[in-house]
């Protein structure tokens, strides 16, 4: 039997279900893999944490040098989140010779690149299983999985708050405010909810895909990124008759050299099983040669099931069979003859204005003859050919919503035509546009 | 960078299109690993795939002990399918210190046990994740990602071909045979296609599920296997009305040490991801804890697409990332305080007859007043409690179909009744009978 001992710093939700699940499926652990883990110490710096510790009869700390520097100590989880201190406890512990094993996605999107360096300097590897899609093994099926596959296209519904939002809207069709509030009241989303609601955190997990599937950790501040919290019940309503789902989708798109990043509220046509998500689950799509498409599907937070991804990270470190990602650290490189490594290509990131697709519009105008003319001939001068507009019946003298679904149109005309349809006087400015992924 | 030479044999599709993918994605494979993997050699016993070879510009042998014999090669790659001669060329192997990379899901079905045993004995490993779902990353998933989950039930479509018959027959409503004939015209289904439509294709993938999530080998012979063959149009359109969809599910259950195996068509409710998958699409749908519900989804057959899966064997083991399956080749066992593995507790296998679930019954009845009352008398003599009946308008004196939803009810008192019921004058036999999950 092979004993591996680990500190883990940061007792909150996650934190916790881990501790719990060793300890439950402690036996089950040892029998699959005639390894035991045993927990050295665990750490928080919030000292009433330690009864958490009682509990379990574990040594509690709240100074994470402790076991940073405890040479007993094989692997280091941090489930602590945020940037500071955690950071600066990763870096050490690596540099200290341990491994690590992390949840942490904000500090990864951060400073993923410098962490995998130091990883790869120091010839330790960093577990992150659990920092994208909860417990869904994403991560490792993707390194493991389609090491000889090119990732062609991604599409991820990665934060769960948002999806619950989304779906508690179209499926009881109440507004974004008091889904929002079921969620905070069934401690689905925090109290300062920005993180989720804005896309925040959908970007910070696209981040750390971009990085497994392309080998290329982007500047997170520079990909384009858009929450739900303008989505209205009206979208939710006219997006279901046109047979489509809005859905929070991180997007990596990847042509030769090219890599089109982005987190965007998006339609997604009906049936499809992205859009068949429901409640709290995360999914990914992915399209690749030679895999095809795949989808894998899953709780995407929650303690009790992240603690899973947590444990596959912490076994597989402690038996050796750990697949680390992709490049390893490097950005992409190939291989010349000598069998030296050189950069190979570098990537282009492509800017949101230069994105093509086809796009949902709502307006509210006013209902008086010749205002579909005007709309329609601004667009028609930016090139935007209109696929269907629906305009319900008239409601004289009052505003109403028309719809309108583009044919492939690209962004920077899109834009410019919404803000010259805003200046019109019969349109309730501002107007809806969600872009369409062809699924 | 890592050199690894490698021997195929066996080059029908998924053996040509591996050679194929690993051509193409050579530098990225890499790029991604610092890894080389070297064709050594390919086989078939069919001296005219040589073409292949040299399409290739590779070295061919009808000879597989050539390549099993040859020093140089680290890996022996198995994709001939059979179980003779594959069994011996693995097990030669083996004993000649090489890894294993098969897609062989009939030999492990029937002879995995010995297989996997020969492996540990030799401190070697067998790679299979292309014998379970093609393409899609499954059994790394499992046995590296859920390494502390507890799998309560797992639900699969893993049949392409009996997918896209029963996907066919509900969207165009065309019956069985037209299906078939139209998958057989495709290359989708064989010429004797019994393998697959009678079930015996999921029933060894299911075999190997059980391995791989609870540690045993079961019988295949005495595991409960029916195929599609009998479902007709008219169940297509019932079923559909009620709101499910039919497939063919290998199902798995356990619960404490009974675990219940079976292969068969099933109603599942529409809007399930598993009833919503098309095509030749295969899906498993995994309930753990504590990672709570799994979808994993992906192209079930198809050489290109299943090369993916074969390469990512080949480059775990080369780069000795490879996860090896929980309990390497050992049934359950558990650990005793002084570290020694003793045996923990039998499995037992779970008889079709003591199966509880929901059903629907299908009968042909001739349309004449008291028929209803001489079923549901028979039924509730055998403790089966109706849910719901659907009688369409009676054509008098022809037979017209009754359908029925039992409550939960015992397999056992289900087949002693409809055997009663297809006994009664007014019943055209046989009656119909599917079983319900409620997922």
């Amino acid at each position: 039997m092979i004993v591996k001992k680990i500190g883990i710093i940061g007792l909150g939700n996650v934190g916790e279900e881990t501790v719990r699940s060793l300890r439950k499926h402690s036996s089950l652990i040892t029998q699959r893999t005639s390894l035991k883990i045993e927990i050295r110490g665990l750490c928080d710096k919030k000292k009433e944490k330690s009864k958490i510790a009682s509990k379990f009869s574990l040594p509690f700390t709240s100074s994470a040098f402790e076991l940073i520097n405890d040479p007993q100590i094989d692997i280091i989880v941090e489930l602590m989140g945020g940037i500071t201190p955690a950071r600066t406890f990763i870096i050490e512990a690596l540099k200290k010779g341990k491994n690590v094993v992390t949840a942490n996605k904000a500090l990864l999107a951060e400073y993923g690149e410098d962490i995998f360096a130091v990883a790869k300097e120091k010839g330790k590897v960093v577990g992150f299983e659990a920092s994208v899609c909860g417990a869904i093994p994403l991560i490792k099926s993707i390194s493991a999985g389609l090491v000889s596959c090119e990732i062609k296209k991604l599409y991820g519904i990665l934060n769960g708050t948002t999806n619950y939002i989304l779906y508690k809207m179209g499926k009881e069709k109440i507004d974004f405010f008091s889904a929002l509030r079921e969620a905070q009241n069934k401690g689905l989303a925090e109290k300062r909810p920005f993180l989720d609601i804005e896309g925040i955190d959908s970007l910070h997990k696209l981040c750390i895909l971009s990085y497994l599937c392309f080998g290329v950790w982007p500047n997170h501040r520079l990909v384009y990124t858009e929450g739900i919290s303008k989505i209205s019940l009206l979208d939710i309503f006219y997006t279901q008759e046109l047979n489509y789902r809005i859905k929070l989708l991180a997007i990596a798109k990847k042509e030769k050299n090219i890599l089109d990043l982005r987190v965007h509220p998006t339609l997604i046509p009906v049936g499809h099983p992205l859009a068949e998500t429901p409640s709290i689950y995360n999914a990914v799509y992915l399209d690749t040669h030679p895999a095809g498409e795949l989808l894998f599907y899953g709780e995407g937070a929650g303690g009790i099931s992240t603690s899973s991804s947590v444990i596959s990270d912490i076994v597989g470190i402690a038996l050796n069979s750990f697949t680390p990602p992709f490049y390893q650290g490097s950005q992409v490189y190939s291989v010349n003859e000598k069998g030296a490594l050189k950069r190979k290509q570098e990537i282009v990131f492509q800017s949101i204005k230069d994105v093509k697709t086809r796009y949902y519009i709502r307006f509210i105008a006013q209902d008086e003859p010749g205002v579909l003319t005007k709309v329609s001939k601004i667009l028609a001068s930016l090139n935007i050919s209109i696929a269907s507009v629906t305009q319900k019946e008239r409601k004289k003298g009052k505003f109403v919503p028309i719809v309108m679904i583009t044919h492939q149109a690209g962004e920077g005309n899109i834009r410019r035509a919404l803000c010259k349809i805003d200046k019109l006087s019969v349109i309730k400015s501002p107007s809806q546009v969600i872009r369409i992924e062809d699924l």
